[in-house]
């Protein structure tokens, strides 16, 4: 070890190495549920120290942790409790390297945080369509390791669909190349697809270029209460028949979203007089004016009968349903421990899973204290379970709701991970819920990409 | 082979075994460079018929080559000469088997006509996007199997950006039901993508789930001049910015497309008074009306300096522009043979791709007669060559064309196969143009999912 360290010292910069007490904040997860340990953690400046280290770790038979922003909220970047790994931390590869205008595309290192991204984009008059709730932390590695998704998916995608190249460090410290910036070339396997969403299991993703798109210059919003989740699908159609791809964001919001707003959070706003049962977030967003595009939007309302809409009459309405969209999370820490779910299911399914759902958990706990929102335009829920009590220990319930819910998700095609990744959290559910061949089949990809199990073990796969 | 033969009757009905003279239509592909042999065509009915058939060839180390609509521009679906490898054509399992409205997806068989999808989803009142001249004869395994591109990337992506899901038989003859329509789902590694574009070296795809858009109800068309090639990026840019993505397809015609429609292809409409040195066809679509869209389409291209766009006024007119468009393959075919190359490069690359290629080639061969043409939006030419003589003895100059073209291609960062694939045509370039660690990827990845080399064999990567 003091071999090991000592050559790395011959790569690195005194910043470079951390060990000890310096290196606790890399140690635990987003949402404090892991506590891991470290030989050190690593901070390469470019792609030929981190190939340097890999290489280095690989012949010392050391695993190797990459992190990024630090935000998984499924421990996919803490290291385990053996203290034997190395954590490699991007954060000092931070920089925007080209804004192609006439390419339409963006290159970054993969340290680089992903408002950093939006604002080079923008300054260019251009679009980074990638946009969620942890933008000023989250960088590029960890958004691409978990295929992050965020409040524009249904328009833009996630983020592969936003990547157009690739460059990576292999788990034997060669480089591939792969940093195209084309948007169609078939020549061969597209392997950028395995490191993304790979969780760093194949190798560390060091640079990556990205679709840009035209800045929309217009925007409407609207909350607008719907019967039922049907009535969310059918205004969901409906406004994409008439409004095309402008629809850009649709979140549904259960009645509880709004009371736990008001109770946790009664600085914020309160749009509706009377809460409804159930209510969408809906924004579109255009080339022109926001007058043209709302005069649009207020007349497809009409059109889909949402006569009751709060449309947003300016930037700052908008802000302000966004806001309160955005703090339910916030709300819901404030309350305590819930069992939290990052589901996903047929966006036509929706509906009759709400109702199975809630009345399997009301059988199975009754007392279960639901809160459903999220992206139903991508057929992607948090779905997320109070108990009666709120803190730590309503986790002992975690495995029975996970049980109860999961198997209606499985039941309708779904996902037990829309949006979140697998990480340590759910790494040993996944084969209840993936078939055996694909389980093998992942298997057999990770043993030919990293035959000694180096790159972030114990995350995605079991050992 | 008798046994192997006997065992097959048992699993096909007499239909789905041919030999002989009645194999003779898939043993040429279509532009009739590759001649392949047989030990005999397999026709199943479903899925389970694939397995059975890939298990029986596995067990016997028997090659098995896919075939789908047999449009492979680059013999992908061809068989090599040895006659030791059996034909498995997809074209009787064709059906559309679902189409979902309110998670906005179609799901088909793998020997599906793209144009079935496209009706089927018409029918429904949505989009299935992919289009491309073989429509009417291209499968939707082969599509995927090369991820076709086509006439709509530039809006709605290709085959891959369109796939939500796949049913894959694997080389062991397992089944891997991938058949997922979900948005989001970050569940591990992303399976289906190596079998899009792995060409059938990976296994075969049978089923698979596409997304669907809205239906667009208004389109506009035009064919604008342009001064050169820097000239129409600048106008797809700026009518990018004006229209989003109501920008739905950008095709590059150099002069000398018009002159050999004007020659080869007389009974077509002559759109232009006076021949522009480079020109747009340009394509908008959106909901509402083609009146509205036309005045939006019309005065952006105004507000772009556009003013001698010669606009459709009618769908019948703007059907004309796209058989013109459509034309120029066929006209290339009344000429002769010239040497087809299907480049990518970045779209801001392309002006002086364009310059460096054509200053090279007639340095390398004078008098070469460059046919420039297709989806700039994409960063994707089809950039052929005629020479003085356009029998087969062109092909001796193909060599000597792909060097002087490649490099350039490859100076700018680009790709050999935007659109058509490697297959056999062009196996033995790729080593030139990727990197060593790039093509030891791929190998890996085959080795690992095919280690007897029994999918696909000699295509895509040398056995």
């Amino acid at each position: 070890m003091t071999d090991l360290l000592h050559a790395l010292s011959e790569i690195l910069d005194p910043a470079g190495i951390l060990t000890g007490a310096a290196t606790e904040g890399y140690m635990i997860d987003g949402r404090r549920r892991y506590h891991g340990r470290n030989l050190a953690v690593l901070r390469p400046r470019n792609t030929e120290e981190v190939a340097a280290i890999v290489k280095l770790c690989a012949a010392h038979g050391v695993p190797m942790v990459p992190q990024g922003g630090n935000t998984s909220l499924c421990g996919a970047a803490t290291p385990d409790e053996s203290g034997h790994a190395v954590v490699i931390a991007l954060e000092r590869m931070n920089r925007v390297l080209d804004v192609d205008v006439g390419n339409n595309t963006l290159t970054a290192e993969a340290g680089a945080i992903i408002a950093d991204l939006q604002n080079a984009a923008r300054d260019a008059d251009r679009l980074f369509a990638a946009d969620w709730g942890a933008k000023g932390s989250a960088r590029v590695g960890g958004a691409l390791g978990t295929n992050a998704g965020g409040l524009n998916v249904l328009r833009y995608g996630n983020m592969r669909d936003l990547t157009l190249g690739l460059e990576v460090v292999l788990a034997d410290g060669r480089i591939w190349n792969g940093l195209r910036g084309l948007r169609k070339d078939n020549t061969g396997y597209d392997l950028k697809q395995l490191f993304i969403a790979g969780e760093g299991s194949l190798g560390i993703i060091t640079r990556a270029t990205f679709k840009l798109f035209p800045l929309p210059t217009a925007q409407a919003t609207a909350l607008v209460p719907v019967a039922n989740p049907q009535g969310a699908v059918d205004l969901l159609r409906g406004l994409q028949h008439r409004l095309g791809d402008r629809v850009t964001s649709f979140e549904l919001l259960s009645r509880r979203c709004w009371q736990l707003l008001a109770q946790y959070c009664p600085e914020l706003p309160k749009p509706f007089a009377e809460l409804p049962e159930w209510s969408v977030l809906a924004e579109v967003s255009d080339g022109g004016t926001d007058d043209d595009l709302l005069a649009r939007f207020g007349e497809a309302l009409l059109d889909e009968g949402a006569d009751d809409a709060v449309i947003a009459t300016s930037r700052s309405d908008a802000a302000d349903f966004w806001a309160l969209r955005e703090a339910v999370p916030e709300a819901q820490k404030r309350k305590g421990v819930s069992i939290k779910q990052d589901i996903g299911v047929p966006t036509s399914a929706f509906p009759q899973f709400l109702q199975e759902a809630e009345a399997a958990l009301q059988a199975a706990l009754p007392g279960a204290d639901i809160i459903a929102f999220g992206h139903l335009g991508d057929g992607n829920l948090h779905y997320n379970v109070f108990l009666d009590d709120v803190t730590n220990a309503a986790y002992q319930h975690e495995p029975r709701i996970n049980e109860v819910v999961y198997e209606i998700v499985q039941r309708h095609g779904g996902t037990i991970s829309a949006e979140h990744g697998i990480g340590q959290l759910k790494r040993d559910l996944l084969p209840q819920y993936r078939s055996e061949v694909e389980l093998d089949l992942m298997r057999t990809i990770k043993h030919a990409l990293d035959p000694h199990n180096l790159m972030n073990p114990g995350k995605l796969l079991a050992g």
